[in-house]
């Protein structure tokens, strides 16, 4: 006989907007007896603690950074509630969480399921308001460029896009420093297009680096306000140095929207 | 010879988020001495005076609710400021608003412009979210209904709005107590539409008794929910009766559209 509780494994996926919090990750500031800064991984946790009345752990498939949205992050984490019907518990959770965290789904899954290596591809879009005024219903959801000289120009942010779009070293889109053993990553997907005032960069790829969707954001930006060439990007993949690339676009325009599973529905 | 310097009229279109505001007016709490509140009309008067240097009273057409948004609020003021170009004044003015107001337009007008008085007719939306997860991006933006039982029938709604369009006596549908002279005002269109998860209400016309589009709102909700039908408005609208209509709809699901003025461009 096993004195540990039978439990069941819980895919979430989750929105948020990141504005409040600092980023997904737990954090505790100060060490140990420090306090806790408020997270969504934080805040859905003691919100899901609350429900199931048991400690659980959140694990998270990405970290987003400090002020990025998600409208499709995923995690699970394992209770001993079988009995609680997955849309009460989803309801009921959903009762507790502030405002802006979200869960859109919960489903049963497989013991061995893990948000994190079970991940194939994941997809971003970083979302430009592009018009002269601000946009006062999306201050935190949008990075506003105003289209001076001239609006940003879409097409060739496009075509400078299709450089990126394959299996690269990525050495020059990434944040130094983060431990990575290697910084080949693929890229299956990178589609630039305009919607009125809106500019969209959707990326797709099978993982990705430390701020690279922000560094890739922020380097397109300059090739469609027309300061460097489309053609520019194959030579700064080439120098393996963050300093050939463009800046960090802020976080405040990215959103985590999807990540595919092995065995997706 | 007058001590009067020469002044000039300009007309301002503004966009606000109406959430942290008290509404469009100028609110004292307390009497004299007392406290002001955070209305958007004050806000918007201590950042154009911060400009221009010397005292302004801003003119709004709508007095809107607190929580209550705007795409197209339109408002006059005069200032002796007659060298500061149009496109300064409105970057200066915007540089000192905070993030949820902002001066979308500014002209000069004739000096008999009148913002509340030139009105001829005003355009307002009311947004609900029918999606079954709340909106983390859109709290207080739309009015979340979930689609439970079953989603909004818009065509219902639209069917129901036809029945408001035109002059009626629009006492069942205002708040009483405004101290109006008459009920009696003119909707020239009233148009109900879904996309995706979104349902929108579209109203328009010649004027608006307190209250009106919101109770509109709330009756053509019971309408889209199967609560009442789309017949029944016309009995409603002959009761002359508040409680004849259906319940008033949150504000922050109100949005302000646009003005139209008599020589407007």
């Amino acid at each position: 006989m096993s004195d540990v509780p039978p439990q069941v494994r819980c895919k979430l996926t989750l929105a948020y907007r990141g504005t409040s919090y600092h980023g997904w990750q737990r954090q505790i500031e100060g060490g140990v007896g420090g306090v806790e800064l408020p997270t969504v991984q934080s805040t859905l946790r003691l919100a899901l603690q609350r429900v199931v009345n048991h400690p659980v752990v959140v694990v998270g498939s990405s970290r987003t950074d400090a002020g990025v949205h998600a409208r499709g992050q995923v995690a699970h984490f394992d209770t001993i509630r079988t009995q609680i019907p997955l849309d009460r518990l989803s309801y009921a959770v959903n009762a507790k969480l502030p405002a802006d965290v979200c869960i859109t789904r919960i489903e049963r899954v497989a013991d061995d399921f893990d948000a994190i290596k079970g991940t194939v591809e994941k997809g971003y879009r970083y979302l430009i308001h592009n018009g002269p005024s601000k946009d006062v219903f999306a201050g935190d959801l949008a990075f506003h460029m105003p289209p001076h000289p001239a609006p940003l120009v879409a097409p060739a942010m496009h075509t400078a896009a299709q450089h990126l779009v394959g299996e690269h070293d990525f050495a020059s889109f990434a944040k130094p420093g983060h431990g990575r053993d290697s910084t080949v990553r693929t890229i299956t997907r990178c589609a630039v297009s305009r919607e009125g005032k809106s500019v969209f960069i959707d990326i797709a790829g099978t993982g990705f680096l430390w701020n690279q969707v922000r560094i890739i954001a922020g380097t397109l930006l300059r090739v469609g306000t027309g300061l460097i060439e489309a053609d520019a990007i194959p030579q700064m993949l080439a120098k393996r140095n963050r300093l050939a690339a463009g800046p960090t676009a802020p976080a405040y325009g990215l959103y985590l929207e999807w990540i595919r599973y092995a065995n997706a529905e």
